[in-house]
């Protein structure tokens, strides 16, 4: 059977987000994995398989560069887990991988599970550093992360007139969101003045524009819609799947065909799911969103790759108030990867965790009122790949 | 629908493997995928989705840490692609998924791809240099892929009253083996004496008793078992596919379970993978076998592990001729990892290609008359996991 429709979230779980010195990549893969098991009303052992994201092993010795890791945290053996990586859309691959377990017919109940360790390194060992390290002709010329996104805040800043004003909203926005989320790294607002003042990292973004690097992971774990409606309780339905790349690692920011103000990416996963889910007009017909807002910019330019703006009009959206708490759409509502953090493989799951628990009003002081469907996505690498999940909620 | 029994094979392609200074990640990975999906009678647009499968990107620039690269260049854009990783079990893992996406009935056609380029590097900055820096407590401790082996290889000579001869009869067959495969990396003879003399690597590991490192990549083309039946030329079916993950890596020396006589992950992948096929006395039902040569001693134990032969008899299968050419279960007539090579995601790749090609009468000089079916296994990481996948003849 395919994905859209068929597939369910019964249960999720996250750790903290933040920096965990005294707790290693092993201890946090194991809180989320069996946090969400029990979430479920599951014992490990009635779980089939499992898929884990994690996108920098290298990070943790290694730790994470195969499945083995949940193997060792469940006492899994000897079922299988595979594991994936997409860049910042890893946690999202885990969870399509797991849906295809479930739509396959192959397996009850599977696991999805990102998690990213990547704290305990030295700044020299950083992931900037390392990939900053690497030999390739393009991939070493100083082109961070901050160095790409820099180039599309400069364009829309440009192009539409805006200022730093417009993004330094999103990130006010999204640290008074994360003050309702317990796991969030970063739970205390900044002003506007803080953002437009904090050291400069690639003009026009400064250090408030930008993600931090963190440690955390997160869980769900996935069953048929069929027998979800056998639990007793709402569940979260997967209604659209969207999974989009684009273009090599290497090439995007040379295709001629990039405008430098959106990622085709995210126009094509969400071209997918919307298909899939039956939606036309997102706006009027998700309650809320979770983005990928890896730089303020991108979170503005998200907007409109998702059709909740008209290109150039994604600022406007914020500055009306329709994405902040109480708003008609609000967008985030976890802090986003700005203020909850971004531990890379984590993330996409925590996104999925975050929609699946307000569709089923489990979400607590971020709790929209009604919610009965939103839309969790992640943009990978430089824009070269998009994740997209519409979900919705599903009655016993 | 399960994927037993329903996912067919319809296309394959492999580099040549060895040492391609003159070619890069990008160039392999274009050459296998395009050939396998020009084999299948397709063109690039018709497939749907694709899986690869790359163990190390870190030695490549980071190439192949999402799929990307086979969006590059296929010119697949947006078509979603899967990175997957699983040490030495990296291929098979694509297969598998591409396999669960043939299932779901997601996707019509599938690519699954393997790739790895490791022979671009320095000495210092190899694989086996890479993982012996890093910090982790045990992994740093000098546990090497031979040096983990050889403990293997003592404790067998030693319990069973063997010697290195018995192995140096593994090396001198699959080198034979591999003078009929035309994209090999080392397709001259040896001899036992050659085997015997060659240096020492871990003792009692000579050089001849390891595979070598490898460039290269392989690809095949799934769709199911009803759509191949209309394609008018005989396909391979996946009648049984077990990927068992027994631990965690950094655990499986310490297991008190582990008696360095056999690999549990081996065990518990056959035991799923002959269920779902039916399959009761392998020796017997089955026309050939590609398995994970990684050492000498591996083939032998492997063959223990997959039932061909009582635990502490696998150098008899070998003594008796059965394993050989000609034998009544050929096993690696490629040439297996030490005389193919081992380009690490390619390899389970290249495993399930030679047996699809085996029970589709299209391996060429490695023609087994009236091959029927055979099994393809691949072995992970310090034993922590296998692929098993059997494959059976299926007719227009």
């Amino acid at each position: 059977m395919p994905v859209a429709g068929n597939v369910a979230i019964i249960g999720s779980a996250a750790t903290r987000f933040g920096v965990h010195h005294d707790r290693g990549y092993l201890d946090l893969l194991k809180e989320a994995a069996t946090g969400a098991i029990a979430d479920a009303g599951l014992e490990s052992a009635q779980v089939d398989a499992a898929w884990l994201g994690t996108a920098h092993p290298e990070l943790v010795s290694l730790q994470g560069d195969s499945g083995t890791a949940v193997t060792e945290v469940l006492g899994f053996a000897p079922k299988p887990v595979t594991r994936v990586s997409a860049y910042c859309a890893t946690g999202m691959e885990a969870v399509r991988g797991a849906a295809l377990g479930i739509a396959s017919g192959e397996y009850d109940y599977v696991l999805a599970v990102g998690a990213e360790k990547m704290r305990d390194v030295a700044p020299r060992e950083s992931l900037v550093a390392r990939v900053a390290n690497q030999t390739h002709p393009t991939l070493a010329k100083g082109r961070s992360g901050p160095g790409q996104f820099a180039l599309l805040a400069t364009r829309y800043l440009n192009d539409f007139g805006r200022s730093r004003d417009d993004m330094a909203a999103i990130a006010v926005k999204n640290h008074e969101h994360a003050s309702r989320n317990p796991i969030a790294q970063y739970d205390q607002p900044v002003t506007r003045e803080q953002v437009l003042a904090a050291p400069m990292v690639a003009d026009p973004l400064g250090l408030l524009d930008c993600t931090p690097t963190t440690d955390g992971a997160a869980a769900v774990i996935l069953t048929s819609v069929q027998r979800a409606r056998t639990l007793g309780r709402p569940y979260a339905i997967l209604d659209g799947v969207g999974f989009a790349v684009v273009d090599g690692y290497y090439a995007t920011l040379y295709n001629p065909d990039n405008d430098y103000l959106g990622f085709r990416s995210t126009r094509e996963a969400a071209r997918i799911a919307y298909a899939q889910a039956g939606i036309e007009n997102p706006r009027e017909e998700l309650d809320m969103v979770e983005c990928h807002d890896c730089f303020t910019i991108t979170e503005i330019i998200n907007y409109e790759d998702l059709g909740l703006a008209p290109r150039g009009e994604g600022w406007r959206l914020l500055a009306e108030g329709a994405t902040t708490v109480g708003g008609d759409i609000p967008v985030n509502l976890s802090g986003g990867l700005q203020s909850c953090g971004h531990p890379i493989g984590a993330t996409g799951v925590r996104v999925v965790k975050e929609i699946a628990d307000q569709v089923t009003g489990r979400a607590g002081p971020r709790q929209v009122d009604g919610a009965r469907r939103g839309l969790a996505h992640t943009l990978g690498g430089p824009g070269v790949l998009s994740s997209v999940m519409v979900l919705s909620r599903g009655e016993a």
